[in-house]
C-alpha cells in the first residue's frame, strides 16, 4: 500500500504527470514548531536539476501545507501537503511507447493493474518520493528537537569508484577512514560535493565516471551510507519489526534500490565471532551525559537483537544503474516482436546524489515511528507499582525493581520517565 | 510487533524456557489439505542437533495443531499451533548472568523493557522462529498447489569460504555456475550436504572451517541464497510494500541477519545500465505455457518497479557470526565493572545450515500475502465492464481493454467471476 | 487514526479553516470509469446551505482530483483529491473562545493534544467528512457496477417525530410500512423532501419541528436508516471484524452519532427466538437469478454470524442534537469560572438531512473493503484442487467439494483461474 | 481478521471442537504482576453451567499461560495462553446437519468459506470469546493498577423485562435510579443475582421470564449496560477511531449482538440541544484530586468529539435471542427442500448473564489500546521545548504554552508526565 508506519504514518499519492504529488502525515506530536521552510530544505536537496551530473529537468517542487498546523505549530492532527506538478500534460504518443523499458516498471505495472498511466510505470517514478521526503523532514525536526538525533547520508560509491571502506586483505572489519566519516561527517560537508560523496578525492573520480557514462548515453549505479547518531536506546519492535528489518523495508522501498546492509553487513559475515563481537564498556550517554553501557567497537551498527543500543546506527544501500538510458537496446515490444529501443528525454545518469535526502528522510520515518511505539511502552510501564521480588539477574544490577530501572525511585519520581525513552 | 502480513498473517509467541512456542496463522485459504506432517518437515530441518556442526542440543520440536483444520482440510479459520518446550525450568543463576553478552540481545532487551527473562534476551532466541517456520510451511503448501511455486534456499558462504559467484575481475554480473544453481537446485540436493551448501567442493571446505571454529570456541557467519521459481507476475504493493522491500523486511527479522540483496545486489551497482538492463524477449510461461514476455538476463532478480515479473526471484542474506561463544571475552558487566566472560553451554558455531528453512518459510510468508492482495485486486477488477476508449499505449497491445487483459475473453464471461464474490 | 479500511483505504486530512480538506483513497480497482462528477454528486448532497432547515452557510465544495485516473479511468494507484476551503482566515478572538462549548469537542481536543486550533475542536468538524464522502462515492460506483449494490439512507426520525416503524404494542418486530421503505425507497424519493424523510406526512411534521427549534435557537437530534441491497453473500471477517461490527465502527465515527442498531436492533431483543429467527426458504438471487437459499423474514438485517447472507442489510443510527446552539447556556470557562455562553454564527439546527450521504458513503467504504477481502479469499481458494473426502455435512449438499462450491465445475477448470493470479 | 487492537493487540484461535481455544496478547506493558488466577476470574464468570438459567454444559475452562511472564511478572513480550476443549470429538452426523439453523452462522460460514466445520459455524461459537476475555482480563489488571479504572457491566433487560431506565413520558433523559446504578454498582453486587441484573426486583422477574422461555424450548434476548469509571481524559483517536466507534466495533464483534448506544443513545436523539448539552463546572479529578473541568450532567456518556472527557463512560448493548432453540421450526434444508428443524442439545435460553464479563473485557481491550496510543503522544510531545507565541485562546487559560499544559512546569519537570495520560 501507499502507507508507511504504525503511529507515525505517511500516505502518499501522485505520479509524474498528474496534478500534484503529496501526502498526509498522521501522528505528528502536537506542539512542534513547523513551517513550510522546514520541509522545503530536504525537497530542494532532492529536486532534479541541481547540477550537471543529475537530470537537466528543473522543477522547484515548492511544498504547500494544507492542514495540521496553525501559527507555525503542529496541532497533532494530520498534516496534508502537496507539490504541484509543473508538467501535467497527458503524455503524447511516441514510438517508444510500444516498448516496455528493460528493467523498468512499465511491464510489471501493466501486468499488475491491467492498464497503466500513459507516461509509464507511474508510481515507480522518483516523483512519488516527494511525499515521503516531506513526511520524513517533519520527523527529522521532531527527533532533533526531542532527542538530538542526527541523520546524515552520503554517497559511498558510484559504479566502481568506492570510498576507502577498508584496506583490501586487511584484518579490520571496517577501516578507520570510513569509521571517522560515520562519526563525524555533516550534511554541509556532504553538500559541498555535487556527488554528495564527502571524500574530495573519491568525489572527483566519481564526477569523472558519471560524466563519462553520460557522454556514453549510459547510466551508473552506486551506494549510499547513512548514519543515525544519538538514537535513543530501546527502539525496534521484536520480533518481526526489528529495527534493522524496518530500516531495510524503508530503504528497499526507494526506487532503484537492490541491497541493504547494517553495520558490518556482508563483510562482517566473513569474520569470526571473537573478532566481530562488540565488547561492552562503561561509558556516558552522548546527549544526557549519564553513565550507561557503551560498546568498544560497533560492528553491530547500533542494533542488537533488533533493538537500538545507543551506538551510531549505520547502514549502506545499493542502487542499480538507472534503467532508462538513451543508448540503443535490442529488446521486445509489448506484442513480443523484436526491436531496438533508444529512450528519449533527459534522465539521471546516476541517481545516488539526489537519493541522499530520500535515504535520510526514510530513516527518520522509521526512527520516529519506533520512538512513538517505545514511548507508549515506557510511559505506560512507568505507572505500575515497583515489583520487588525479582532476582537481580532479571533487572539491571544495582536496581531492585523494574520500575526503579525505568523510573529511578518510582514512588514519587516518575521523573526520569522521559529518559527511558531517550537512552 | 509479533505479527507479520496483511491478509496472510502470522502471530508468534514464546521464548526459550516458557511452556511452549507457537503461533496463530490467519488468512489460510479454505480447502487446503493440511496435516501436521506438512508442517513438521520444515520444523525438523530447522531443529537443533541435526549434525555435529550445529548445536548439540537435540529437541524434536513436534508440532501440535490446535484449530483451523478438520479431516485434514483447512477451514479458512485461524490455525493455532504449538511446540512444547522440553526445558521449561527457570534459569538457574550463573556468574555469566552478571554480563550482557557482547553483540547479543541481553542488554537491549533489558533497556527496552526494564526487565528481562532470566534466560536472556528472550524473544531474540532462535526458538522464536518455530512459529514462523510453521506458518511459512503452510504458505509453501498452498503456493505449490495453486501456482507451482518452488522456494529453495542454500548456504552460499561460511566465513570466507564462498560458492563461485563469479570469477574475480570478470565482466559478468554473476557467473554461470551460480546462475545454474539458481535455476536448478533442489531441496534434496541442498540437504545432501550437512552444510546445506549444494556445491560439494565448497561444502567440504565449509565443514572444515566450521570444525576449526568450533574447536577454537569461536563462531562463524555466512550467507544464504534463496530462489523463488514460478512466482506469479504482478506481486508487490507499490510504493512502500515493494516486493523486495517486504522480502528484506522478512529476512532481516530473522535473528543474526545483517544484510540483504536482491538480484545482482551490491555487485550490480558496479555495472553500467547498458550491461545491467534485462532485455525483453518473447517467451512462454513456465507453468501455464502461455505466450508472455520474458527477460533474456535476470539481473533484476525477478522484480522490477517493486513488482514480480515472472522470472526467478533470488536474493542473498548475510548472517553475522553467532554472538555467544565460549572463548573468553573481556567486557563490562551490567554494573559497568570490567570482567571476562566465557559463555557456558552448547551453541551453534555457525547458524546458516539451520537457517535455510527459516529463509524459505519467511519467503513463503511474503509471497503468500502478496498473492492474496493481488488476487483481491484482479478478481475485483475483472467484474468491471471493459473500458474501450483507452489508447493502445495504455493497455497491452493486441488487447482492447483492461478486462480483456485480466480475463482472457471478457465480454461474455465477466458474469461468471461474479460468483467468486458473492458465494 | 485518520485512516479507514484494510484493502480499500481512505486517509483524510483537514479541518474548518485550513487551506483544503481532502483524502487519499488507496485500493481502488483499476479500470473503473471515474470522473470528478461521480464524486461531486454526494459532496453536493452533503454540503451546507441546501435548504432553510440546514445551516445558511453556503459552500460549493467542488472536488479536484489530483491523481490516480487518466482519461476518466482509474489506474489502480492512489487517488488524491481535495476541496478548497472558502474561508481560510485565522479565527478571530471572541469572548466565546473563553468557553469550551458544552457537549462539543473543544475541551477534549485541548485535553488530548495540549493545544487546539483557534477555531475549536478542529477535526471533529463536520467539514472533515468531505474526504470520506468522496472516498465512499468512488466505492459506491464500483459496487454498483460490479455487483448492482444499491445503498439508500433516509431520515427516520427528528426529535420525537418518527416514521411509523411499527404499531405500538404490536406483535410485529417491525411494521409493514417501514419494511416497504427498506425494500423500495430510492435516493430520488429521499431527495424530494428537504428533510430527506421519504414519508410525506412525517416529513412535514419534521420540517415543522425543526423550524420551531431553529426559532428557539435550539437544536434537534434524529435517526437515519440505511439499507444496502444486493450485497454479495459472504462479506464480513470473523471474528473481530464482523460485518455489523465494522458498520457500527464506521457509523459511530460520523460526528454527533450516539447509537447504532442492525436489523431488528434493540426492539428485536424483546422478542423470543421462535419469533425472531429468520426461516430459510428456497429462492433466487436478485441480481444473477441463480437458485440460492433466502430467508422468509429478515430480522437479522442481512447478517448472520457476522457475515452477509444476501438479504438486505439495514441499520439505524442515532444522532444527538447539535451541541452548538445560540441559546444562553450557563457553563464554566476553561479557567473554571462560571459564566453564560451563547454561541454566535450559523449552525445546523438538525444535522440528519445532511448526514444522509455521509451514512451512505461510510456504508460503501465498509462493503467495498469487505468485498476486496472476500475476493482475495475466494479467488485464492478457487485455485486449489477439489477435496473429495469430506462428508456431505461439511459441504453444500449436492456439491462434492469445496472447489465445486466455489467454481462451478472445477475439475478441468481450476487451471483457468490461475490466470487472475499471475498476470 | 481474528486480531483486535493497534498497540495492545489480541489474536484468537479456536472453535467448539478443536483441541484448544486461546490467544496471543501483544503489547502488555512490562512489569505488571500477572498470574493465571488474574485471568481465571473472568473466564469463570463467562463459563457455561453457572446456574440453571444458563446452559447446563459444564466446562471449567482452566487457563494455561504459555509465555510472556516469569515469576509472576510480565516481560513485555507476547503472552500466549490457551484453554483445552473438553470435548474434542469430531461431530457425529445428525439429521439436523441437513439444515442451516435459522439466524445462525451455519449458512453464512458455508457461503463464505465454501466448507465448514462439522459442528457448524465454528468461529461464531461463543467458545471463541475465551481468548478475548483472557486478553481483556490482563488489560483490566493494568488499567486498575495504573489509573484506578473500574469497569462494571450488568444486565439491563431480558426480553420485555427492563430495569427502570426512566419513567415513561418523563422529561428526564435518564432516570435517577438508573444513573445511580451507573455511578455505584460493583461487580460483587452484580454477581449476587444469577441474572447479573443488580436490581433485585427486576432480576426476579427476569429469572421468571427466562425459566418460562426455557420451559417453552424458546430463547430470549436482552441488553447489557457497561460503565467505565476513572477513565483517563483524552482517549480516542480522531477521526475514524473515535472512542465510541471503537467501543461499538468491539461490542458488536461479540456473538449475538445487534445494537449499541453510548450515553443517552437513541433516547437522547429525542431531546433538544438545550436539554441534552452537558454544562461544564469546576471540579476535581476522582482519582488524583486535581482541579479539572467536569460536567454537570453526563448525557454524552463520557465522550465528546470521540475523545474521553473524564466522566463515566457508559453504553448499552442489545443481544438478540439465541438462534438455537429446540422448538420445531419450519425451514429449508441446505438443498432448498422444506422441512422442520428441532435442535438437539443444551443451549442457553438467554446469553446475557454470561455475556457480562465478555462486555467488560472487550471494553478493557479498547481502553487499554487507547491508553497506549495516547501515552505515545503525550510522552513524545512532552519532550518538546515550550511554544510561547500562541494566543491564549489556543492553550488552556492560565498556561502559557503547550508543554506547560502537558507537563506542568516543563523545564525540569516532565514529572507530571503520567498525569497527561490520565487527565
Amino acid at each position: 500500500m501507499s502507507s508507511f508506519g504504525t503511529l507515525y504514518r505517511v500516505h502518499t499519492y501522485g505520479e509524474s504527470h498528474c496534478k500534484s504529488v503529496g501526502c498526509i502525515v498522521d501522528g505528528v506530536p502536537p506542539g512542534l514548531r513547523l513551517t513550510e521552510e522546514d520541509i522545503q530544505v530536504q525537497l530542494s536537496r532532492r529536486r532534479p536539476g541541481q547540477s550537471d551530473i543529475t537530470t537537466a529537468r528543473s522543477e522547484f517542487d515548492t511544498v504547500h501545507l494544507q492542514s495540521g498546523t496553525e501559527q507555525g505549530v503542529t496541532l497533532g492532527t494530520p498534516i496534508g501537503l502537496l507539490v504541484h506538478n509543473k508538467d501535467q500534460r497527458p503524455h503524447d504518443y511516441a514510438e517508444t511507447d510500444l516498448y516496455p523499458r528493460p528493467s523498468h516498471a512499465d511491464y510489471t505495472y501493466l501486468a499488475k493493474y491491467g492498464l497503466k498511466a500513459s507516461s509509464g510505470g507511474g508510481r515507480a517514478s522518483a516523483r512519488e518520493t516527494i511525499g515521503r521526503v516531506a513526511a520524513g523532514a517533519i520527523a527529522e525536526k521532531y527527533l532533533k528537537e526531542a532527542y538530538g538525533v542526527e541523520i546524515v547520508a552520503f554517497v559511498a560509491s558510484v559504479g566502481r569508484v568506492l570510498l576507502p571502506f577498508a584496506k583490501e586483505g586487511d584484518d579490520e572489519v571496517l577501516g578507520k577512514e570510513y569509521l571517522d566519516l560515520l562519526t563525524g561527517v555533516t550534511r554541509s560537508q556532504v553538500d559541498k560535493e555535487i556527488t554528495r560523496c564527502p571524500h574530495r578525492e573519491t568525489s572527483a573520480k566519481m564526477e569523472e565516471t558519471i560524466r563519462a557514462a553520460k557522454a556514453n548515453n549510459d547510466s551508473l549505479g552506486g551506494t549510499i551510507t547513512c548514519v543515525i547518531r544519538n538514537c535513543p536506546v530501546g527502539l525496534g519492535e521484536p520480533t518481526f519489526d526489528k529495527l534493522e528489518a524496518v530500516l531495510a523495508h524503508a530503504m528497499l522501498s526507494i526506487p532503484s534500490t537492490k541491497a541493504f546492509e547494517i553495520g558490518s553487513g556482508f563483510r562482517g559475515t566473513t569474520f569470526p565471532g571473537s573478532k566481530h563481537n562488540d565488547p561492552f564498556v562503561d561509558g556516558v550517554h552522548p546527549v544526557t551525559g549519564e553513565r550507561v553501557l557503551r560498546t568498544e567497537t560497533n560492528w553491530s551498527g547500533g542494533i542488537q537483537g533488533g533493538i537500538s543500543n545507543g551506538e551510531d546506527i549505520y547502514f549502506r544501500i545499493g542502487f542499480k544503474p538507472p534503467a532508462t538510458i538513451s543508448q540503443e537496446q535490442p529488446t521486445a515490444r509489448y506484442d513480443g516482436s523484436s526491436g531496438v529501443l533508444a529512450a528519449k528525454g533527459r534522465h539521471d545518469p546516476c541517481v545516488v546524489p539526489r537519493a541522499v535526502p530520500i535515504v535520510e528522510t526514510m530513516a527518520a520515518l522509521v526512527i520516529m515511528d519506533m520512538v512513538l511505539q517505545q514511548n507508549a511502552r515506557t510511559a505506560s510501564a512507568s505507572l505500575l507499582a515497583p515489583v520487588t521480588h525479582l532476582p537481580p539477574t532479571m533487572v539491571l544490577p544495582g536496581k531492585d525493581t523494574v520500575t526503579k530501572v525505568v523510573n529511578g525511585d518510582a514512588q514519587g519520581e516518575v521523573v526520569q520517565n522521559n529518559k527511558s525513552g531517550d537512552e
